[in-house]
């Protein structure tokens, strides 16, 4: 797989809430198979779906214990998506701040707007 | 769409490199579905299929203007799916870590191995 490809897999894996919840697990510590599927209503054939998804995509790994097959997560993939997605942090920054003020000037207009109708009213 | 549902739509929709490079574009300024398309050799309602799946995800919305009907960048999906991301930077940058000094480590022994050598030819 080159870059693009490994964006698409990693991108594509990580749009399902199970996938997403598998990894969150992954990330304290390996888990087999079953501890996986533990907290999912999910029977073991439709986690071993989800988890073929993300080793496609090399999000996670299987470790050497011959008996447990346990899965690991792996770093790379996730970097990457971070990466990618980091360029556009300065985009949308940008536009959070601008709506910031924009919600400063409305709040200094209304207060305006107030003082102005208290000021007539005290008249 | 709640939380679980946003994320979904915006990963399904970054994971291809067609709708990666519209936004890409987008972030440097609106632009018309004409504009979009050029770069791209798809026909047009092959790229405004695309646009609609960004479309659906929130990814991106239509300026005012009735005319052109530009297309922006919307900067909430993007902040969320970083956001999501944003909890597994400490893993991989341990595992980085790890990984880092793990090859200092291997070169301090080769260094060893090497200079055991070198004093064994001086001998």
């Amino acid at each position: 797989m080159n870059n693009t490809q490994r964006l698409d897999a990693t991108f594509a894996a990580l749009a399902d809430p199970t996938r997403r919840a598998i990894l969150t697990r992954l990330a304290s510590g390996e888990a087999s198979v079953m501890e996986l599927a533990k907290p999912f209503a999910m029977t073991q054939p439709a986690i071993s779906k989800h988890l073929k998804v993300l080793e496609r995509a090399g999000l996670i790994s299987r470790s050497r214990d011959a008996q447990r097959r346990p899965r690991r997560l792996e770093a790379r993939p996730l970097a990457e998506a971070t990466g990618w997605l980091e360029d556009y942090r300065q985009f949308w920054e940008g536009r959070f701040q601008r709506l910031d003020a924009l919600l400063g000037e409305l709040k200094t207009n209304q207060l305006k707007t107030k003082e102005k109708k208290r000021g007539r009213r005290d008249r």
